[in-house]
């Protein structure tokens, strides 16, 4: 195969971008590491039947309502009001979540996740599944965008080292052309060594800190600790 | 001065998130590093009276017109259609340019330049520039947007280049708590050794260089060339 025969992978560092990107004939990965992605495969890693995804506070309690699901989300980092469950991995554990649905609204992750509606496939994707993510990637030889959640459209150093962690890897399959990609990749590779310290200049670890979270964000920093692959179908994330 | 009494140093990587930033309350330096900025700097250095930048090919050619000033700009990369000179440094010598008025109209440069109009102030920055830039802001103690013009609101590499380079610079005088400055800067210093051969990768070097272009993509690319301070004054760029 040329290199031009190649399908192609593109990285877009912020929702208010991906109007640039030919989301229809692509696969999307929506990218929301501190905490949403990495949350979503967790839970279904740890058994859940599937996870909701929705825009509002008020939706996620509507139909929570109505399919006795739990509800679960955040605004600006903390438990949303009205909501009963947070963003965090570890409030999702085999013995609360094995074979429940959560619906979950998020502040920036679900926002991505409806603007990407119109792609081939959307998944999720976080270091927790990273390998799962990329495996599916390769397999399927489609354009790949990978969607950067960022925060309140503000380009985030999270989702951007997770985006270059999988270029890092699957690059070879792709054709590449994509100076957000290229520019993740380098950041990626600076980081390598050690993500949890280059990420401590970060502006979200300095807000998840704040409220003790050191622990969840070490988790969400690190590779296959729940590795399936988050797929939506008909509205709900289910493992692919 | 405590760190928060430091005025803040953010960058905007693409004029489609430029809505994020404070820019009322902030000089904006705008980074059109190949090639406008870096053409702008060397015109102005080789003894240009001014510049005029101009959203369309259209105004640059009435203006140029009711003038009898020199026409300039690029759409695409090459001399836009109507217009008599190109976007290349090198077109602009001192025994061509001394005491002359340039209307000059790019593709991504000048359309930021117009979005930031309602900042304390705008200047332009390249390499070819980068000590005056960072004296001036260092000097002001005003916030800061270094505003990357971006390919087509895509982010590139070489303006998010020049803005880590400028971080790197200026940072200890400023508060900073923005990713997407910590990238830039971490970027460059990735790129320092050798930002030529680092550029290699990037999309518009490989569009430029199609074009047979290394020469001004090399100039573009070195410090101090053509140190002087383009400030906008009543929508002319000027000697600062």
């Amino acid at each position: 195969m040329t290199e031009h025969n190649k399908p192609t992978l593109e990285v877009c560092l912020s929702p208010a971008l991906l109007h640039l990107y030919d989301v229809k004939n692509s696969i999307v990965v929506i990218i929301d590491v501190l905490r949403a992605t990495s949350t979503i495969c967790t839970a279904l890693y740890n058994g859940a039947a599937k996870i909701i995804p929705v825009a509002s506070v008020e939706e996620c309690v509507s139909i929570g309502r109505q399919l006795g699901a739990i509800t679960a989300g955040e605004r600006d980092g903390k438990i949303a009001e009205g909501l009963l469950h947070g963003n965090s991995p570890f409030e999702y554990p085999r013995d609360f979540i094995e074979n429940k649905t959560i619906v979950l609204t998020t502040t920036n992750g679900t926002k991505l996740l409806h603007m990407a509606k119109d792609a081939i496939q959307i998944i999720t994707g976080s270091f927790p599944n990273i390998s799962a993510v990329c495996d599916y990637l390769v397999a399927q030889q489609q354009n790949v965008i990978l969607g950067c959640a960022a925060w309140k459209d503000r380009v985030n150093m999270e989702d951007t080292l997770f985006a270059g962690a999988v270029v890092s890897r699957i690059k070879s399959h792709f054709h590449m052309n994509c100076d957000s990609a290229l520019a993740a990749e380098t950041l990626y590779n600076t980081a390598k060594p050690d993500v949890y310290k280059f990420m401590q200049g970060a502006s979200h670890f300095q807000r998840l800190a704040k409220f003790g979270l050191e622990k969840d964000i070490r988790y969400c920093l690190t590779p296959d600790g729940a590795n399936v692959l988050p797929l939506l179908k008909n509205g709900e994330l289910i493992v692919g």
